[in-house]
């Protein structure tokens, strides 16, 4: 298949050099170069621009920072808009819904697919990302090959690309709430004399046995916050995502309310480079055990 | 082993029965009558107070509503201390840890274990619950036997037996935060147009497969919050004893906060009668999709 | 008027005065003995007992610590009870809702009157107390002349006693969301670059011209927690109470949590002898301009 | 003076004509038609577009809707920067911080003058505004015989304009948290059968004697939530206003976070179209007295 790839990060690198060894042939860009040594030495073509990596391709798939870098490959004479072709764009980048609904409609029906992915770099290395998608039918088919590329499983989300975006936010919030829920029991549990560890233990071997709970559980009873698997602040930015759409729907989300909080005192607290996770220290899971009334 | 035992609600009485199908001689009591015909049919001999309960028994185990339950069991001329035997007292029930430091000093030290379960009847019937316990060593080495016959596994916490309680109301704790983000991450997903059963089928599939977003999941994208598997008054007040710990340490939990108005708002607009999970009813579950802007 | 008057601490001292230069025959007693020489010396008569202070009166005044210290005074041989008189008892303290419920149902009706006052001791000791009553038409009646030595102005809430209790509850919640909303205000404004007074001027310029706002304004510009004039642990006492009272009537106050969770952290870090507007700590109102983007 | 002035709503026109009835030169735009017919009548000019009614003034005041509505007039061939007079461009409304900041840089040092109110229409219409200014010292000074014509008092904030719409965010912030404390405390005492007039009587009759508790405590008592004094949405725009001021500073606002929740559910339930103090409903102020246990 004809791909045109935009976004050479952490995750776009690893998913990029998925759909090369797939055998797709891919032309890639990215705004800073130097980005596409491994990738170009795989076979992938350098293109001088989004609009030149979108020309003649089926797909043109994008894996950027935020909003704005997707607008700014979309839109403007060397975007991908102008390419002109009937390439499908499919956008993996976290952004928000608004974004998603002008994207839709500057591509037109059936033109734009939203296809964010869970998993960290490894995950997208090993081509094991979970990939959630939605657009039209007829889309979706085209995105297969690519999506078997690149990831364990895909779901198809419904008709309006949006949705999808609305699912990995929802999820991105799951998991902070569950980051959130164990600091706080953690706390709780460490004030009366209880050790964090013991605590985790329980909850992974009885109800709590999701990988979530291991992984971000170890990080919070070794308050092992940095260096980042997912900084705060860009954590921030999808509670704030999550947060306009629950603004715009009317929607209260008061848990929503307290990670962004937590997250914000943490930045202010402990600096713009700690981990997501680092939200448990605002809730205070450094606080030790209580030696007066209330102790154990 | 002789066991006195002292509970036959639902939880209680299945344990008891296992207990006697494992071969241990049990003495049961009940505080209304007539809950205990199974139990002897199967070989229980009927007691005529706690204290005959308690008398001449290795372990006396407890499982009962609450805190006040348990100290009338105690304490009194026909109480289990009036037993003055050298009995264990096993606290299975979700009671507070200031309760538990009152029947951990009026028991003394090594004859009183806060043992409280993770598992619903079905799974207390079939001998596979969760068991935290807390109490001392020889305490605890005490009691296998008994944890060995109603449960899958046992987790020693620590020597100090209000130390499990904390664990067990610590386990609520994130059982309903799981339920409430999940509630809150459906709302606003439903206000977007996509539906709750795919959402859940993401969280699921990728990171939340524990089976406690499966279970609750479920119940919530059908909106099935009668009858209720665990009263929304009882959750509540296990809500309120972790409260009343936070009060004593001085630990904040803002989530907790939350979770306490969320069910005092089901209660209020629903009634006492529905599911702890009917939470999400307050967290917006029922409003639907969103018609105007905002909407997709 | 014979008047017993029982609980000499800050404020309770300061009333009793009152009540004896207003020309009131005063019979005090309190728990700890040494607190009476000036009561005594402007003509007060030392009481042996509750009992001993409600002998004969026709009113019995309390002004004490919490829910126990009015229940330790009311029952038991010594108790207010025991003097089989016919005084009403007047109860000042802010204590919980079930408490006051406890006390009507003991006295009997007409025989209880719930009367829990707002000022701090200054205002005590110059008979400015604002006095919020509830019981019996006959019974607050009664207590007219006792107010009007105490106090500039009386409220007559309702014909039953506990109502009282909860409207000084009330009361007390509304003070310190006062503190707390200023105290985000100022967090923002400070991170901000404006500085706290210039925002408390224009508050207190404008809108917010009560003296709540003053008084407690100015505090939160010096950051003087310490000495405290109601100590943090005492409002958070009140809050507790408040909650309770939420609970019972299942009324969800999220505003009320998160003050609970303030004043919890603040305890935690700060000390137990911090102000009760130290929870302007916990707010962030200590975190000063930001340097980096979104600062000014 | 010769003033621009550009916004010609409830509170526009009602400023406006204060204006000229001060004697000073007036020259207005708005972008409907048909609202300048009493302030032309009145002797103000009609300008042909925001640069016309710049051209030649010393000020151009503009009270309008939202941030794109200042920079549509701002920015453009015939906007106010068009007019490349040295007028100061004086922003009255209520305007988030990041755009003030845009407007700051684009007129340069000296040109632009942050200058929101506090007041309702009557009260601009009797020229009692509070006008909250802030600008270089040069800039301030004058604004002054405008300020003078408009309102009754004016606060110099600081040198950096956007200072200015801070304080006037957490202005707003401070209303809507005293409508919620009010609320909430008025659903407890309703639940507990004190009537929410009697409360509101003792709290203005003793530590709230300020008119925002009178104004907003009157509308709760009355449950009139329509028509809208403030609507729910324009309140809401507010407050995320102020929480994206919060999340660029880092700042955390739980209280801010239940605000935005509340009106949210308010909007959501009860419509777009009723007052921003209707986030008393969500705050539960319509339950009514609860008749079971914890009722009185």
């Amino acid at each position: 298949m004809k791909i045109g790839y935009i976004g050479l990060g952490n995750m776009g690198s690893a998913i990029a050099l998925n759909l090369v060894k797939a055998g797709h042939e891919v032309a890639s860009w990215n705004r800073s170069p130097g980005k596409d040594e491994a990738l170009v030495a795989a076979g992938a073509r350098r293109a001088a621009s989004p609009r030149d990596a979108a020309a003649g391709a089926e797909l043109v798939m994008t894996m950027l920072a935020d909003d704005r870098a997707v607008e700014a490959v979309t839109f403007g004479e060397d975007g991908i808009l102008a390419a002109a072709g009937d390439a499908i764009h499919v956008s993996m980048s976290t952004i928000g819904v608004a974004c998603a609904e002008r994207l839709t409609e500057a591509h037109g029906p059936g033109r734009f697919v939203s296809a964010p992915v869970f998993g960290r770099p490894e995950a997208a290395a090993a081509a094991k990302l979970f990939v959630v998608a939605a657009g039209t039918a007829e889309a979706l088919e085209r995105c297969q090959p690519a999506f078997a590329a690149i990831g364990q499983r895909s779901f198809a989300i419904g008709g309006h690309p949006p949705q999808a975006n609305l699912v990995k936010l929802c999820g991105n919030f799951m998991i902070l709430s569950a980051i959130e829920a164990m600091a706080e029991a953690m706390a709780l549990a460490a004030r009366g004399g209880v050790e964090k560890a013991k605590l985790l233990e329980v909850l992974t071997g009885t109800l709590f046995s999701a990988p979530i709970y291991q992984t971000y559980g170890a990080i919070l009873v070794e308050e092992r916050f940095r260096p980042a698997g997912f900084a705060a602040p860009l954590g921030l930015k999808d509670m704030n995502l999550a947060d306009a759409a629950a603004t715009a729907s009317r929607t209260p989300m008061p848990l929503l309310g307290l990670l962004r909080d937590h997250l914000r005192a943490a930045i202010a607290d402990e600096g713009e480079d700690v981990d997501w996770s680092a939200l448990a220290i605002a809730a205070g899971i450094k606080r030790g055990a209580i030696s007066g009334p209330g102790g154990m």
